[in-house]
Order: C-alpha cells, then sequence, then structure tokens
C-alpha cells in the first residue's frame, strides 16, 4: 500500500516533523520513500549549500531499511523513520567527532548520549552538519570545509555554529537537527534561516559525547520546523545522565506549563536600540508585537539597567575560550596546520588570562545568574528579537553583536526558544526570542507554539539555486 | 525557679546540645545562666586556648538577655539559649569577616545566610574563631592571631582550618560552631579536637555571606558534641537560598535515611597504608571496627586503584587557590604588609596557572565526581578514618597529607561526618569519617549515630591549663 505520489516531494521535505509522523502513521509514506527523498534533495542541494559535511547513503538506507522493518513489526519508536541531522561535534559511533578542525579525523567508538536516544527512538542520523571551527564563531565559513549557504540566499551566511545543522532543516535536508549552543549557536542560524530552536534549560539533555565549548553554558541544542517538533525532541532527549556530572535530577520530570492564559506576565526591554538591534529588524518586532495576543497577559518592561552585558559576555567568552584551550590542545599542539590561524587567534585571547581571572568571570557568571533569577520572579518570559541582525554576506563584514541578545539565557542557564517573526526589508528571515527561567521549556515551547499561530509567518521554505 | 546549682558549670560546658536544649525547656537552666556560665570559660581559657578571635560580652549578655524574654512569653527558636561560635569567615552584621587576614577590619552591614538562620532560631552568637589565614591551611597558626592550642595538649595544633570552632567546641567554650569546610577544614580540627563535625552535600547549606574559598567545594561545616546535634543543626540551617548561586534545591526536602538496618553496604579502602595513614591511626580504625555492628549490613572493599588522589586533591586545591586570587586581590595589592609571606606564598601557584588549567583542573573534579556517583551505586557509606594523623606539635614540622582523606568527599560534592573513634598512643583524640552519596546527609547523621554508640568512645572533654 504505496500512496506516496499523493504528497509532493517538496511538501515531504518542509512538513513539519509531527505532520511526517503522522503520515508514516497512516502509511502516506513509508520510511524508505521518506529517506530517498531526503537523500535525493541532499545529492542534489549539498554541493551548493554545504549544509553536511559527512554523509553516508549507505548508512542511511540501511537506517530505513530497519526503520521498514520495525514499522512491519509493529515495534517503533517515537521518531521512527525520521531523518535527523547532528552537528559534527556530537560522537556518532563509526564517525570522527570533527568539531570544524581537520585534525580529528579517527572515528570515535561510542555514541554521545543523544544520539543513543535519537536511535533508540528509531530516528534516521542522516549525516554530520558543518559548524565554525571548535563552535567558536558564528557564521559558519568554515577554514576547512568551507562556508554553509544560508538557503533562503546563496552567499548570505545561515548563522552559527549550527549553521549547517539549521540550513539542513531549513532546506528541507533534515527533518531536524541537534547542535549544540553555549551562547546562541543553534538560535543565532534559526533566526537567520527561518527555523525553530530550542536551547534547553542548562543540565536539561545530557552534553555526554559533545565535545565541551564551556561545560558552565553548554547545552543540546534542537532545530525544527515547528515549536511542537521541538517539544517532542526534547521529550526524546531530555533526563537525567548519571554519567554527565553537569546533568540536572529534576524535581519533577518536566514541569508542565504552569502559567494561566491571561495571566502571563511577559517582560520586554525598555530599548532595543541601546542593546544594538537594527531598526530594520525592530520593525519586524514591533510588527509582530501588534499580533502578540492580548488575551496572554499583561506586558512589562524590565529593568536591566544594571546588567552590564559586555562584561557578562565577555566572562562567558572566557570560560569557552580558555575550556577550548583545554579541549583541543593535542589539535593546537599539533604542527601540520590542522587549526587555522583565525582559530588560534581567538584561543589567543583566553591564553593569556590566569586561573584568577577564570574564577572571577565565573563569579560574573554566578551573579548574572542571580539577576536572571530576580528577573523571573517578576516576568514569566522575556520577548525579544533572537537577534540584531539578520544574515549578511558571506564576503561582508562580520557584525561582533551577533550572540549580544542570545548569551544572557546561555550565561544564566535558563531556557530560549526562537520561531520565525517574519522578513526583513531584503528578503531574509528574522526569530523571535522567548526566554524562561530555568525548569520552563515545556511552558516556552506552548507559549512559542501559541505565539507561532498568532504571527502566522509565511512558512519559509526557501527556493534554493 | 532556678534549679542551676543542681548542675555544674562543668557539665553544663560539656553537654551535648541536645541535653541543653531540654536542660533549657524543662528550666533546670535558664539562657542567662548558661550564656554566663560560657562567658566566664571563655574568660578564663581563651588567652591560653585562642580559640576566639573576636568576642563582646556585652553582646553576648544582650542576646542572652533577649532569649530570657522571649522564654518568659513562650516563643521561641528551635536553639533558643544556645551558645553558639562562628568561624571569622562568615558575616556577622557589625563585626568584621577577617578570615583570618589582618587587613578586613570594617565591620560588615549583613549576617551571613547561617548567621541570619542560627538568630532566627533565637541561638546566641558568642564570637568570632581563629582560622588560617584565608582558610587556606589546617593548622590554625595564624601569623597574625596567632596558633590556637588543642584543648587535649597545650603546644598542640587544634586542627585548620576551623581549629578555632573546634578548639572552642571540644573546651565547652561554644555548644556549637559554624565553620566552612572545602577540603577538610571542618574535619581535619575535628578528629584533631575529638568532636562531632558535618560537611554537608555540596548546596545543602547556603554559603552566602561566607568568604568563598572555592564555590565548588565550599560548604558550610558543623561542628558539635553529638551526631543527633549536628542533625538538628542541620535541619536548622539547611535549604534552598534563592541568592546563593550554589544553592540546591531539593527533590525532596532532605531525604530520611532510606537504608534498612541489616542491608547497609559499608565500603573500605583496600589499604590504608597505601593512602599515608600513620600505623597508629590504622590501629584505633581497626580496634573500631572490631566493634563494628555486624547487623548493619555487608562489609565491601572498594577499589580506588584509578583515583589519582595526588592528582584530584592538586585540582582542588587550584580551584581554591585561583579563587582565593580574586578574592583576595584587595588584601594582596595592599602594601601594609597585611597577608603573611606564607599565604602569598601559598597563592603564588595559581598566579602561575592559565585560565585553561583552571578549566582543566575543573574537569578533573568532574571525572572524580562521575566516579564517586559510581561507587555511591555500589555502597551506601564510605569508612575511613578522618586524618592520616592525629595533632602534631605546633613548633613541629606540618604533615602535607593532612587533608588526604578529607578532601575526595569535596572534591565530588558529598556529605561527611566526622566522630571521634578513639585515642591515640601519645593520648590525642582521632576521627572516624562516614562518606555518603550527594544527600545523603540525614542518613549519614543516623549511621554517625549509631557508630557513636557502639564505639562508646570516652567523652573526649579535655582538662585545660
Amino acid at each position: 500500500m504505496n500512496l506516496q505520489p499523493l504528497i509532493s516531494d517538496l511538501d515531504l521535505r518542509r512538513a513539519t516533523m509531527c505532520q511526517l509522523l503522522h503520515w508514516l502513521a497512516v502509511e502516506r509514506v513509508r520510511p524508505q520513500g521518506l529517506a530517498e527523498v531526503y537523500e535525493e534533495a541532499i545529492e542534489r542541494f549539498n554541493p551548493t549549500l554545504n549544509a553536511y559535511v559527512g554523509l553516508s547513503s549507505a548508512l542511511l538506507q540501511e537506517q530505513s531499511l530497519a526503520a521498514e522493518h520495525r514499522r512491519r513489526d509493529g515495534v517503533i519508536g517515537r521518531l521512527d523513520g525520521i531523518p535527523v541531522a547532528i552537528k559534527d561535534n556530537f560522537d556518532v559511533a563509526g564517525w570522527p567527532t570533527g568539531a570544524g578542525l581537520l585534525g580529528r579525523r579517527r572515528p570515535v567508538a561510542e555514541d554521545a548520549h543523544v544520539v543513543t536516544r535519537l536511535r533508540a527512538s528509531g530516528a534516521l542520523l542522516v549525516g554530520k552538519t558543518n559548524m565554525d571551527e571548535g563552535a567558536l564563531g558564528a557564521v559558519t565559513d568554515n577554514p576547512h570545509h568551507g562556508a554553509t549557504h544560508n538557503p533562503h540566499r546563496h552567499g548570505y551566511t545561515a548563522g552559527g555554529s549550527s549553521g549547517g545543522a539549521a540550513a539542513a532543516v531549513a532546506a528541507g535536508l533534515a527533518v531536524a537537527a541537534v547542535g549544540s549552543d553555549s551562547l546562541g549557536s543553534i538560535r543565532i542560524p534559526a533566526s537567520y534561516c527561518g527555523v525553530y530552536a530550542l536551547k534547553p534549560t542548562h543540565g536539561e539533555i545530557s552534553t555526554r559525547g559533545m565535545l565541551p565549548a564551556a561545560r558552565r553554558l553548554d547545552t543540546v541544542g534542537l532545530l525544527a520546523r515547528s515549536a511542537d517538533d521541538l517539544t517532542v525532541l526534547l521529550q526524546v532527549l531530555a533526563g537525567y545522565d548519571a554519567d554527565d556530572p553537569r546533568s540536572r535530577r529534576r524535581r519533577v520530570a518536566l514541569a508542565p506549563p504552569d502559567w494561566e492564559p491571561g495571566r502571563l506576565r511577559a517582560g520586554f526591554l525598555p530599548s532595543l536600540e541601546d542593546v544594538g538591534v537594527k531598526p530594520e529588524v525592530s520593525a519586524v518586532f514591533e510588527a509582530a508585537l501588534a499580533k502578540w495576543p492580548h488575551e496572554l497577559g499583561e506586558r512589562r518592561t524590565v529593568d536591566f539597567s544594571d546588567w552590564d552585558f559586555a562584561r557578562t559576555r565577555r566572562a562567558g567568552l572566557l570560560l569557552m575560550e580558555a575550556e577550548m584551550l583545554a579541549t583541543y590542545a593535542p589539535d593546537l599542539a599539533n604542527t601540520e596546520h590542522r587549526v587555522s590561524e583565525g582559530f588560534r587567534r581567538l584561543l589567543s585571547y583566553a591564553a593569556g588570562k590566569s586561573a584568577a581571572d577564570y574564577a572571577a568571570a565565573d563569579r560574573v557568571l554566578d551573579v548574572a545568574t542571580l539577576k536572571m533569577r530576580r528577573l523571573f520572579a517578576q516576568i514569566d518570559v522575556l520577548v525579544l528579537p533572537t537577534t540584531p541582525q539578520g544574515a549578511f554576506p558571506l564576503d561582508g563584514p562580520v557584525p561582533d553583536s551577533q550572540g549580544d541578545l542570545t548569551s544572557f539565557a546561555s550565561l544564566a542557564g535558563c531556557p530560549a526558544v526562537s520561531i520565525p517573526m517574519g522578513y526583513l526589508p531584503d528578503g531574509m528571515p528574522i526569530g523571535l526570542q522567548l526566554v524562561g527561567a530555568r525548569g520552563s521549556d515545556l511552558r516556552l515551547l506552548e507559549l512559542a507554539s501559541i505565539c507561532a499561530a498568532t504571527l502566522d509567518v509565511e512558512p519559509a521554505f526557501p527556493a534554493i539555486h
């Protein structure tokens, strides 16, 4: 019973994961058919997009065949048959974990925790996606693997560091993707590429098997085509992992949303200009806010006057750079030019910093954590653009404000969701960010789902050339 | 109705806190009377012992008068009328927080979290106790305030860094004391002075208002004259503090003991000699073990072969020294010799370390945390001496192994209790340590209570000269 012809390949490539799970369930599409569509699209478009740096069609076919058998036997997982992409800083057994560097070519023996969970859920691992070297950057113009292009416009950045993952999801080369987000690495490319992203509460999804950038900030981020997709992914991937020292044992296993419609306290920044948001982004934000459902409760302007963005971000970066000096010590020591000069230069800032500087920076984050805790005693959600600007040309200058609006959720360990909020005058997408208190991930996702329905942004499936 | 004459001053000075609470409740002693006994003893013995570096009899009298009034009015706290000592690295409003340094003379404005809780419980703050400079050390031979002497033998160390606090409790100059324990600073002096100590699970008692040594290791430690006293103190002081970034929100508010008598899995080290325990300490330990109640379940030898004690401790020390460079930067910058050369030298190790070294050391502790987590999947409690040796002469060499047996519970965030296990051939006391999994504090204390009853060590109230 193959009814596949009823759904076009393009529909299969832009459908949400929940939609595809439904189609798979009612047998309007079969796992092998779905995998073939994605494989064909990757073959056709990846050479232009450069979203994937590691692919194996043999492995994909093998997995989709196994999915067929499971479905025939009636024993399927929650994501059974869904093609998912993995950022190249996660371990996948049998593949090298490149992390955007050249030197790491040896296949690893074990799956990262999230990969184990994905496999157990029946998801199909499509391949490994391009990223900034060592996840340090937000452009995905990799010195070894080349740039990932924005599916909405060739020659434009897809954002980073999970640029390959976001481009794959946006262009219909993966249904969802798993990346990392330490200061915004999953949300920035989601904003630029017009997809949905969740950076969960720190410790919510185990980071075991992910190359550490800064353990205090590192989270496993998720990319998908709807808020509901993110919810399903989170529920499959979250949970305590005794083998991850940063894993968090919850008091309640994923707190259900506890805000009442009509009573939500939504916080807004007093001025977007003051935090460097470009006027055209503010315009889209204001237009989105005009649609903000009033039934959702009151709006409050929050006071960030005592929040030193620059100092806090600098502290977070120091942690990241110092940890990466530790993580990539073998790569840095290698003389065969396996690490670019640019990466070396980025890390050199930390090389001049002392252990006491690290401790002081870590304390700055303690203060930031407390401030956010106090903020979320007054509001339920903070609403702001995901990025101060949209995607920019790969051959132009790189704005250094890219992570300004994403980093502070990271610095305080809070969850954040990015959803498409509209298009900039140049036609490129831009994201709306919702930030919540630690542990409020499901609440945020429910709210994101409501907001997405309200905003009703034209689905951002790009024409790829 | 003053029946005080029935109980001798010495009895009041060596009674447990629970006993005193009973006597206060049945009015066999009154708060003012009790305070006077302690005040008098302090006046008489502190000049010799040098346990306190800050005292105010006027304030103690004021507090005991207030306690009288509360008792008259029938509205009393859980520790009402109990004289408690505070280590000098905790903020007490109106007092300077010296932390064993000379420069910090300005009175602070706010109480530390634990001090607030103690006051709210009706405890009387007796004074602030001597410690190693900046809590870095385990001898309490302070270059500015002089040495605290062991109440069991003048000229011997009381241990450290909470030496003043332990000496005060042992000598009957305080019923209980609050100190800090980052690598053993409460357990080491408890072992040397023959008193009971609890280093709780990391994050269990808020460290707000305590000068940080290493936030990842810092805990508020408790000293008292019985395990039950420690249980009461813990219940008064523990709990989530939203203003402490390291405070831990529990799934269950203090898990009740969940081991069954007869099913306890007690772990022992394969060799005490290998971890540097002196033969005379091993002999006392073996004698104590001979009394170990068999009804308590099975004994298991644990495998610590892959635990690199030296490397792990070095990592913890680096964190501590680096953080202290940050904490004491103003003191170090001061040119008026407010910091001893010895302290400066101790911190100089960290001065040569980089931010990446800090990150690497922090990761070593992550590994240690996981190892302990795995260990406590196999056993319920680890049993070992608290210190490799007993108190030593203040004018002799300082063994560098003092913290070897206490530090690894700290490095993994686990709770540990020290109880007196007997006396060494030279007549000095020595402690038995019980280490448990994170969050098992109450279980450990219950077990400590059973062990103490089994060991039945002659109460270690010393003759002070």
